[in-house]
């Protein structure tokens, strides 16, 4: 069964100690890296990518999340089982638009108890549940397919909700370049669009490539998930804009 | 089989969903990342990596190769099938000096109704190739074997040739410490080698190693791709050379 | 069998290259990438990172381990077989810690004839043995479980003790934060830890989390590896402490 990783951790020893845990509690599971350049601690751009992505792997596979800034506080840790995947991770919004769009089912609380009946027990410490909760309960579920094994039954999950949306929506996610993308569907055909972000209102062209823009101007496109990106030709536009991951913006 | 992958993503998501994508439609490949940070939109250097490490794969091995400045104009994509290999891509250059080497003996244009017929439709978007037709069209070879279910006989194909030179050559990839890697053979023994770069003509020591030279000086080895590399100890060679990747050069 | 790599190569085809190798040389090899952003040449901290990895990993695999500085020098090319492992890599020290944590029980000097007589003779590069010799190393055990199929028996190791200490230890890792991570085991309960560190002594509030110290104020704390780690509230304690990977350090 496939084990999909999706973190903030970028290429460290943390994302290989965790596929060793994986492997050492199943040994048939075959790992496979998303991503883990998710901007550090960003719930909203982990969502986001996991959205983005999941929806790309055969069904039965496991998505293991790991954005985790609550790590070592009471958040929950989660495990979900949706129509056609499973989602481990920690309960602060990471899984949740991807499992509600597939369609949940069923969701747990992770047990550490549960967890250490199937794997034997393991110390758990205080920064670092992506290793030692998370990947132990993604193993296990991949092993039988089975969230109860690794929880009891969860009565609620922090909605963070990143969906596509027609009118308002959130900057979602920024990429290396400084381009901007938002979950909010294009409007029809038309020549320019306007936002209202930061309580401003900003007017683009609405182009269909970098092309069409002048060099350091501002526009709006049709990105690769489907949804409106606000980009500038060679230049940020998330610095022109001043915008962070997160921030609220409309559709006028 | 083993389907490995080159592209100028980075660690990205957008790495994640190819592999999904692959995964789906053939849950037997095994996927494996040869290098995702070609610099961003430089076909030279994908073209010189992918030359590097083709040949270190097992024969069948599929190359799904994206360095795709061109995605979204009317650029062709291609799958090459090689004496050995299958090379599947956009139709820049990149694939090329692989193919060559190992022996070309037939290639196609990617025909996304032969592609949709084999997974099911799916909407192409303007600017993410790799996901909806490249990744596609892999995973069929894997499974098949046969370029002939992803396209149409191709009656040509863009030439970048990268391949090692006896005197006249590019530059064909800068590291990130500034050493600057070309594709022109040593030759014999001698003390100093004489290039023509920028109708300039440079004289440097031709050394064993970085230890032979002085702080800040340039001069040329022999490197692990067996061709010369211009080099400086301790400093950014590039920078001295205000050398780019896809710079003509020529020995004297 | 799991091959499992750590680098100082970043994501780089150089890595591909020896991906490559492994499975041209043994196709039943399943490849796990620990990390490859060990910092250049720091064979500290990459002694450090496999020994916070390797007891992960089911019992079984091989780890090939590059971080040479000495590549193309004299240093001695080793495998080696501890309890439950086997380790591969230069003999700089790098291996030592883990096999020795793990019960070392034989190791070899790699021999280029005997790994040419296994897998076909090729070229050896001076400066990148990772691909040329240590990956084919790894592939051959992994196919035979055999070390003598790659070496000859070994008369002694570089010893390159990162192992946890009570008292005096090391520097052993700086992450991408600054945050400081040594070898040093947490004293028991109390308020205030001192180091001495550069003849200097600092006292240091001991927290829980980062949250516990005010901005830029330096604190330790045990981090994930259960270590003292020396780091600020948002900002590099590394900078602030003027501190390298591989200084000496100890309690007060």
């Amino acid at each position: 069964m496939i084990v999909a990783l999706l973190t903030d951790f970028g290429d460290s020893h943390y994302v290989g100690q965790m596929k060793g845990v994986i492997l050492s509690n199943n040994d048939a599971a075959s790992i496979v890296d998303i991503t883990h350049s998710v901007p550090f601690h960003s719930v909203v751009s982990g969502a986001w990518r996991l959205l983005q992505s999941y929806k790309e792997f055969p069904a039965g596979t496991i998505f293991l999340a790991v954005v985790d800034p609550g790590v070592g506080t009471g958040r929950k840790a989660l495990a979900v089982k949706s129509r056609n995947y499973f989602f481990v991770g920690p309960d602060n919004g990471l899984l949740f638009s991807a499992a509600k769009e597939d369609g949940i089912i069923e969701s747990v609380s992770l047990d550490c108890e549960k967890i250490d009946k199937e794997t034997g027990k393991r110390r758990i410490s205080n920064t670092f549940h992506g290793r030692d909760i998370f990947a132990r309960a993604a193993a296990i579920i991949s092993r039988t397919g089975n969230i109860l094994r690794v929880g009891k039954k969860n009565v609620g999950m922090i909605k963070l909700d990143v969906l596509p949306k027609k009118k308002s929506g959130l900057i979602v996610d920024i990429d290396s370049f400084g381009n901007v993308t938002t979950n909010i569907l294009p409007p029809g055909k038309r020549k320019k669009i306007k936002f209202l972000i930061k309580q401003r209102e900003i007017e683009l062209k609405f182009v269909k490539t970098f092309a069409d823009l002048e060099r350091n101007e501002l526009g709006a496109l049709t990105g690769s998930a489907g949804t409106l990106e606000i980009v500038a030709n060679q230049a940020p536009a998330s610095q022109i804009l001043k915008a962070n991951i997160g921030m609220k913006l409309a559709l006028r």
